[in-house]
């Protein structure tokens, strides 16, 4: 066990070391073990069937548990920390050579404050043909609103364009169901509307008339939230829009519709056989990951400038990694989740999704303001915005600690991948100065417990009550075996889980003192 | 269901109404209901194997909880708020007419100024025999100041006769095991010191040479903490003293031992095969309650002024209530409880039980004082203490007001109880001219559910590693029934209770924007 120490006599079980005892210099890195069956057909139909069974099930799901080491630790070890559900922090420096935007603040005015924080707009080489250098230059949303004030084209005009987009890729064969949930008409609209305000020179923001896509598990009127089940407006309606969609549509941003996801949000691959999957634009036979499936896809296919999307455990980050976009997990708390599925766990987030990391300001920065409630018990850090105009943040990068650990940095099946992110991580010290420190996060295996109980249990009590009135059967297996391990974790674990989540935040929090940011691969 | 409105259509489960929209007057009152098995000897024996079997068990515990309608209700109802794990209190004005000790602040300060608003201070009457019409009169702690200051006394002096009282209780027949761990030498050491302060006319405060108790469940210099277990010091043991202990020592407090509990805490009876079961001192065939029966019956057989005990389900307030003394369970989080066995829950709290209310002011004055952290996260109220010198005081009840709850203060299985309840009540109104009102607490029943899997689950997740260890058998049959019910509880299970719990806080909040105080009888 990472950092832990502790003796076993007669009836002694393993205790872990006070977290601030813990001599982090001296931890051994321990690769991560994972088994997981791999079924389909009726081999999966029968494996589920058990994992449900009242009698059999708790027996199935233990030693499957026991196997991959799931709950046996946070069962036999004496945690001496008490426990952390919701993250806390404490209160934090402002940073130099940053713009806070106060999340009270109209999203419109944030918008305006963070675009007066980028490098000056040139629009030169953006609009001639694509080189061959460069096949596949994205359109940021600058590029956009520079089009739109320029009259190069409008809104309407593009909104034909992805109209058409969508069709094309509905109709590839295999189909790539994006958006499951989609109104030509409802996007026409919108993009009518938009025009119309290009026309009377009064756009609302640089977001004005640029195209985003949402996740099905946050509400967008006009469309349900399905989450990508079959059921999930019955139990669900959506009344109004959710406030990060909201916050959008003050901006003038233009919705085209509902994006494909792993149904629940309970996997990473994408895989939906309820809608079909969305396939990786970049190849069509690979997942694009998940569970934010159709909004990276959409994103990395171009078909719109950016996506809301929803991450609890990578489901923002994966597929954008996977996709080769930019995705961002806020800290928690720090966006309005009203409105969205999974409103009510301790991990996700409601977080962009973008081609480029300056649309991703942009985006977040309209997106961004903590719930009244949050703000007062959560207390989460201000947003902040790099000044990258200010004179002084020029060489700014050159005093940016990146820390790496190696041994994680490379626990990878497949080396190519780690050794990618090596040479982008040396590019970006060699071009900016930044330096590479050196640094040690204990217990990894504890951290990935807990927060599989935290998701895991958070999830299954969301959906208990529809589980137990008989929806199980409404969805797919995938998710129904999760859910059947969800279900059997007990209450001691999660609260066990919630003790080791104070210690991991310790760890990164000593680790935030020597490093500004820590550099990963995203997924294996 | 209280206040939950809910349709229940084809595969739709109940799902209560967001907690702003219930309409708390139209909130029908539901009676309690609790089934319980009562066993002993052989027939309690095998009920508990039953429990601990891995197969029969869940199968016994998942009858028993339908039966008392325990986890059923949170597995198949849709509760639409978000858990709230640690109680939340948004920020609170201060009271007019209170003092607000800064706990900050050194404990003999705070103490000083806690005992400057107290009326004056007034001897006579008190050093004269017991009269007939109050044959009861308990030594308030101003009185053993009074009379150490005044030559009456001194600390050592009354050590010995607490010495001779522990002696007589432990050897009455039956014997009253009110202390578990007791050293005269300890006692007239610390006697000693206090009385040549005295001597040298340098008392450290009002507390100085005043005998209280510690419950075992908080650490206290030289003795183990045991919880009252046979073997808790060996899995747990005591290297200094509890910051609640060390902040009375401060003010020269005399500690004469640690006090016998319900095991673990886990029981509202106090009844302990292991030491003993302590006695009502009003009525030796009576139960003190629990779980800090030995505190109680301390205070209440007058062997010391006061005690320090932990209360997470009115394990202070129940004792206190059946020995008539004074229990205090204080705001979560307002005092420190590093050094309590039970520091890592989300309910538990350190607190006094003396005989008056005045001794638990001057008490808690000194013990009060949050964690660091607790500061910044849970931000507990100032402890604030009303100043009943100052003139503009001298009315302040005529404006208090009475929350009563009529229905729910009546249900009790003997009205004596809640008559007598009535006519204290009244008696209290008529004296000081304070006022009445009506009020109504919606999901009593669900905040019971609620209440009992969050201390469970989280007494349960403490005691697991050793649970698993093969610690089990060493404990009483009455705990590891508790446990074993503990056990089953699911992860989901406790994040449902936590929902409800956003639900019981905003009721109560709700309440209190009506109403002052709460007055209910404590136990039925």
């Amino acid at each position: 066990m990472g950092g832990g120490s502790g003796g076993r006599g007669k009836g002694m079980p393993r205790a872990m070391a006070p977290v601030e005892e813990v001599d982090v210099a001296a931890v051994r890195y321990k690769p991560a073990e994972l088994q997981a069956p791999h079924l389909t057909g009726f081999p999966l139909r029968a494996f589920v069937w058990l994992l449900e069974s009242p009698l059999l099930g708790p027996l199935v799901t233990s030693i499957l548990k026991k196997q991959n080491n799931m709950t046996q630790m946070l069962q036999h070890t004496v945690i001496p920390e008490r426990p952390m559900f919701y993250p806390e922090y404490p209160p934090q420096e402002p940073e130099r050579g940053v713009v806070t935007l106060g999340d009270d603040r109209d999203p419109v005015d944030r918008v305006e404050e963070a675009l007066s924080c980028l490098a000056p707009y040139d629009p030169s080489g953006r609009f001639t043909s694509a080189d061959e250098k460069n096949p596949f230059l994205y359109w940021k949303i600058r590029d956009f609103a520079y089009a739109y004030r320029s009259g190069i084209t409008t809104p309407s005009a593009v909104a034909e364009l992805v109209i058409a987009g969508v069709e094309e890729w509905n109709n590839k064969k295999p189909p790539m169901p994006m958006l499951i949930f989609f109104k030509a008409d409802d996007l026409r609209k919108q993009a009518d509307a938009s025009t119309k305000r290009f026309e009377k020179g009064s756009p609302i923001s640089v977001l004005d008339g640029i195209f985003f896509a949402v996740k099905d598990d946050i509400d967008c009127l006009p469309y349900p939230s399905k989450s990508a089940t079959t059921f999930f407006d019955e139990i669900r309606p959506v009344e109004k829009d959710a406030v990060a969609v909201s916050r959008l549509r003050k901006c003038g941003v233009i919705f085209i519709g509902k994006a494909n996801m792993h149904e629940l949000g309970l996997g990473v691959t994408g895989n939906n056989p309820n809608y079909g999957t969305v396939r990786n634009p970049h190849s069509v036979d690979r997942y694009t990951g998940g569970s934010s499936s159709g909004p990276a896809a959409l994103v990395s296919s171009g078909l719109c400038s950016g996506a809301i999307g929803t991450d609890g455990g990578g489901s923002v980050r994966i597929p954008s990694s996977l996709c080769g976009i930019v995705g961002l997990k806020t800290t928690f708390g720090r966006t309005d989740m009203t409105g969205v599925v999974c409103d009510a766990g301790t991990v996700e987030v409601a977080s962009p999704l973008t081609s480029s990391v300056e649309d991703s300001v942009l985006l977040y920065s309209a997106l961004a303001g903590s719930r009244p409630m949050d703000k007062l018990t959560l207390r989460p850090s201000l947003l902040c915005v790099p000044n990258l105009v200010s004179s002084e943040n020029s060489k700014i990068l050159q005093s940016v600690k990146v820390g790496k650990y190696t041994e994680w940095f490379h626990d990878v099946p497949d080396n190519e991948v780690s050794n990618t992110c090596e040479d982008a991580l040396n590019l970006l010290c060699s071009t900016f100065g930044c330096q590479i420190e050196e640094i040690i996060l204990p217990e990894l295996e504890e951290m990935r417990t807990a927060h599989l109980v935290s998701i895991g249990s958070e999830a299954f009590s969301d959906m208990n009550a529809h589980y137990q009135a008989g929806r199980r059967t409404e969805m797919t297996l995938d998710t129904r075996a999760s859910l059947a391990l969800f279900k059997s974790f007990t209450s001691a674990d999660y609260v066990a889980a919630q003790c080791l989540r104070r210690r991991i935040m310790y760890y990164h929090m000593e680790a935030f003192k020597k490093v500004d940011v820590i550099a990963t691969p995203t997924t294996g």
